[in-house]
C-alpha cells in the first residue's frame, strides 16, 4: 500500500462528486466566486452546545490541497471523465486554493446553525474543499463536544482520554486526544498525540501484567520496582479486595490504584477505606472501563471515591448521537460582478442564504445572553462576532494557535455560558436567533426560486 | 504539525501502558515469549456475523514498526521514565517485530470468541503492538459487518459507500471505504480510497450545483453537456416533482435521478412512473440520505423503486452498536523453557486460557453447522481450520492478499452461512462451542489462581 504521506494533502481525498462538478463548473465556464458555509443543522437531542475543534487541521488540508501527476492520471482514466477535456486535468495540476476563510477558533462554544467555518473562494476550490472539511470538523468538534460532557460529569475531576484502540484508526485516534483536550480532558493514554500536540500523557499497567506473573504480588512488586514513585496499580485482574489487601501486605506505597471492572462504586469506597486506614490517603483512585458521562455522574452521586477517570469509547466511538450531520452549504455566489444569495428549499432540509456572521451577547457581567445569525455585513455594535479571518487569498493570516489556547478558551467560555447549560440533561436552550435581515434575505430567495418553478 | 508520515509506523502509535510494561518488562529482565489473541467478547445484540476486515493494515504496521530517534527522545524525557534505564531506550532504537502472527483471513465471517488474530511474540513485542492492532480491525470489522446488513437489506440492489464526509478523518474515511467494498458494496463515492485500492468510484453533482445556476433546468442541462453518458441528476434541491418535470420536459435523458431527503418511498415510486411513462425505463434511480439497513429495509417492503443507494453515516459513524469493544488478550506465556496459559477471571470480564485455533465445521452440502473454539494443539480433521500463518519471525508469509480475493471470500462465505443468519434481524445464534480440553484448561487455570489468593 502507498503510504500515508502522499496523500495528507491530495486533492483526491474528497467524494467523486465534488470532481465532477469541478470538470463540470471548468468546462461550461462557470466562472463564479461562491461563498460556502460549515454549520450543525441541530444539537443532538441531550446536547446543549457544541465545542469547535478540528479548525487547524482544516486550515493545513487547505493550504497544502495539490493534485499529484499520478492522481490526475487516475481521473483522466476513470470512464465517468471521458468526455472531460484535457484543460480540466490541466487546471488540476496548477490547482492551489486562492481563497479566504473566516472561522469560529476551536475551543468556542457554538450552537445549531452557526457557521463555525465560512469559505469564499473560485466555486471549483470552495466545492473540492467540501467532504475534507467536513470530515476534519465534524470529526473533532464530535470529540470536543462530548469531552466537554465528561467533564461537567465529573465535577473537577480529572478525565483523561483513552480511546485510541477504540478509535477509527489510529490518525482518529490522534485527533480524538487532541479535541479532548481541547475541551478539558487532563491528558491521553496516546503517546504519539502527547508528543505531537504536547498533551499530558498517562498510563501504566494493563491486566496482561498482572496475568504474566505467576503471582500477583510479584507483579505489583516488579511494577514498583521500574516506577516507585508513579505506579497506578490494577486491581480488578482476578479480584479486587485480594488484590489491594497484597499490595497493602507489601507495606510499598504506590502513587495509585485502579479499577476497571466490577462495582466501581462500592469497590472505590472499600478501596478508599482501606488505603486510609493504612494512612495512604494521598493514593489516588483511576476508574475505567465503558465509562460515559452518564455513568460518571451517577457514580459521583452514589458516593463513589474515585480521584479520576479514563474515558475511551464515549469519545472516540459515540453512540449518543450518530455524529453531528455537520453540512457545507452554498449561500452565496458571485458571477460577472453580480451577487445572487443561494439557498436549498427542500422540505426537511432547507437552509439560510448568504454570508453570515455570528453576534453573541452578553450581559455586563459577561455571561452570555443571546446569539444572532446576521448577514455578515450587518452591524451588532454590542455583540462580539464570533468568525474572525483566518485566511486570505490562499495563505493563513497568522501561525498555527497554540492548542493551549485553544484549550484555554474553551475553559474561558464555559464561564460565559448560562450555569443552566452546564448540565448533562437537556437544558431550556441558549437563545440563537436569526436576524431580521437575514430572515428578509431568505423570503426574497424563496420568492425568486418559487416564481421560476 | 509534523506530516502524518513520520508517525504511520510509529512505535509511539499506542498507549502509554504498553511502554510502561515494556520498561517494567524489559528492566525486570522478564524474557518471556507471550502469546496475545484479538476478539470480540459478545456480539452486538443484533448482529448475527461479523466479516473480518481490516488484517492489511495490521500486518503493515507490525512489519514495519520502528522508534525513530526524536520518539526515544520525548519517552525518555516523560516524568514517568525518570527512573528507566537507558538500556530500554538503546532497545526501543532497534525495536522490529520478530515474531508469529495466525490470522483468520479478511473477508471470513466470525463470532464473538474466535481470535481474529494470535500473536506469538517476545512479550514485549506483542504488548507494544496492541493499541494499533484493535484500532485497525476493530474499526474495518465493524465498517464490514455493517455493509453486509446493509447489502442484506438492500436484496441485490447495490449498495455504495458515501461515508467520507462523515467519517472520523480521512484516514478513516479511506479505510471505511476499503471496509465496506470486502463486504459486498458495490464501491465508494471516496476517490482516493478507489485510486488506492481500485475500488469503483460514483458520484455526480451535489445541491450545490444546482444552486449555483438561476435556473434548474440550465444547471441539469450544463451537466448533461460534460457527461452526456454518465450523468445522474439531483431532484430534491428544490422540489422533487419539479425537478423531474423539468428533466423531461428537456427530453434529454440523464443516466440517472438521485433523491437524498422527502419520502423517498413515494416519490420514487412517481419518479419511476414518469420515467417508464416516457420511455426511459433504463434511467436508474439512486437514494442516499441518512440511510441504514433498517430503512433500506423498509423501503423495498414500501415497493419504493430505488435502484441503488447510497450509504454514509451508518457505515462510518455507527450508532447502533457502540464499537465491537474487540479485546487482545494474553493467553499463554512461555519463560524459561515452561508454558503456562494465562487466564483473566474479574467477574464480568473473563477469558480463556491458552493458544487458540477455531474449527468450523460443515454439512456435506457446505453449510456451516457449527464452530468450536479449541486449543490451537488439537485436531478436528473434519473441520477447517480458520486461523492461517500469516507472519514468522517478524516477515510476512506472502505478498499482501489483493483485495478483491478478500471480498471474494466474503461473498462466497455469505454462501455457507445458515440462511437464517442472512437477516438484519437478530436470528438463534450461530453454534460456536468452546471445546472439552479448553474447557479443563479453563478450570486448571482458574484453580491455579484461586490456590495463589
Amino acid at each position: 500500500m502507498e503510504p500515508l504521506t502522499s496523500r495528507q494533502h491530495s486533492g483526491l481525498l474528497t467524494d467523486l462528486y465534488e470532481l465532477t462538478m469541478a470538470a463540470g463548473y471548468f468546462q461550461s465556464r462557470f466562472n463564479a466566486r461562491a461563498t460556502f458555509e460549515l454549520f450543525v443543522r441541530k444539537l443532538p437531542d441531550e446536547r446543549n452546545f457544541l465545542v469547535a475543534a478540528g479548525l487547524e487541521q482544516a486550515l493545513h488540508f487547505v493550504e497544502n490541497i495539490r493534485f499529484a501527476a499520478e492522481e490526475i492520471e487516475f481521473l483522466r482514466h476513470l470512464p465517468l471523465f471521458r468526455h472531460v477535456h484535457g484543460e480540466f486535468f490541466d487546471y488540476l495540476a496548477r490547482f492551489r486554493f486562492t481563497g479566504d476563510l473566516w472561522a469560529i477558533p476551536e475551543g468556542s462554544l457554538v450552537f445549531a446553525g452557526e457557521p463555525l467555518l465560512r469559505v469564499t473562494a473560485p466555486i471549483i476550490e470552495g466545492q473540492i474543499l467540501e467532504t475534507c472539511l467536513l470530515s476534519a470538523i465534524n470529526f473533532q468538534t464530535m470529540v470536543a463536544s462530548r469531552a466537554a460532557r465528561l467533564n461537567i460529569a465529573a465535577k473537577g475531576k480529572p478525565v483523561v482520554e483513552f480511546g485510541a484502540r477504540r478509535a477509527h484508526g489510529s490518525e482518529a485516534g490522534i485527533f480524538a486526544a487532541r479535541a479532548a483536550w481541547i475541551a478539558g480532558c487532563q491528558g491521553t493514554s496516546n503517546v504519539i498525540a502527547g508528543k505531537l500536540f504536547g498533551i499530558p500523557t498517562y498510563g501504566t499497567q494493563a491486566h496482561s501484567w498482572v496475568m504474566a506473573y505467576e503471582d500477583e504480588s510479584q507483579a505489583f512488586d516488579r511494577f514498583l520496582d521500574v516506577f516507585p514513585e508513579q505506579a497506578t496499580l490494577l486491581l480488578d485482574t482476578y479480584n479486587v479486595r485480594a488484590a489491594l489487601r497484597k499490595i497493602i501486605a507489601r507495606g510499598r506505597k504506590p502513587a495509585g490504584v485502579r479499577l476497571d471492572s466490577g462495582d466501581l462504586a462500592a469497590d472505590s469506597r472499600w478501596v478508599r477505606a482501606q488505603l486510609d486506614r493504612v494512612g495512604w490517603r494521598d493514593v489516588q483512585i483511576f476508574a475505567s472501563g465503558d465509562l460515559d458521562e452518564g455513568r460518571i455522574s451517577s457514580l459521583l452521586r452514589h458516593g463513589a471515591k474515585i480521584d479520576a477517570f479514563g474515558v475511551g469509547s464515549a469519545l472516540v466511538a459515540p453512540t449518543d448521537a450518530r455524529n453531528l450531520s455537520m453540512i457545507y452549504k452554498l449561500v452565496e455566489l458571485e458571477r460577472d460582478g453580480k451577487v445572487r444569495e443561494a439557498a436549498k428549499l427542500s422540505e426537511s432540509k432547507s437552509t439560510y442564504p448568504g454570508a453570515k456572521q455570528v453576534f453573541r451577547f452578553a450581559n455586563r457581567a459577561g455571561k452570555w445572553q443571546k446569539d444572532l445569525i446576521a448577514l455578515a455585513s450587518e452591524s451588532h455594535p454590542t455583540a462580539a462576532p464570533l468568525l474572525v479571518p483566518v485566511m486570505r487569498a490562499g495563505k493563513r493570516l497568522g501561525p498555527p494557535e497554540p492548542l493551549a489556547a485553544a484549550r484555554a478558551r474553551c475553559t474561558e467560555s464555559l464561564k460565559h455560558l448560562p450555569a443552566r447549560l452546564l448540565s448533562i440533561q437537556h437544558a431550556a436552550p441558549y437563545p440563537v436567533r436569526y436576524s431580521q435581515p437575514l430572515k428578509n434575505l431568505l423570503q426574497k430567495v424563496r420568492r425568486r426560486i418559487q416564481q421560476r418553478s
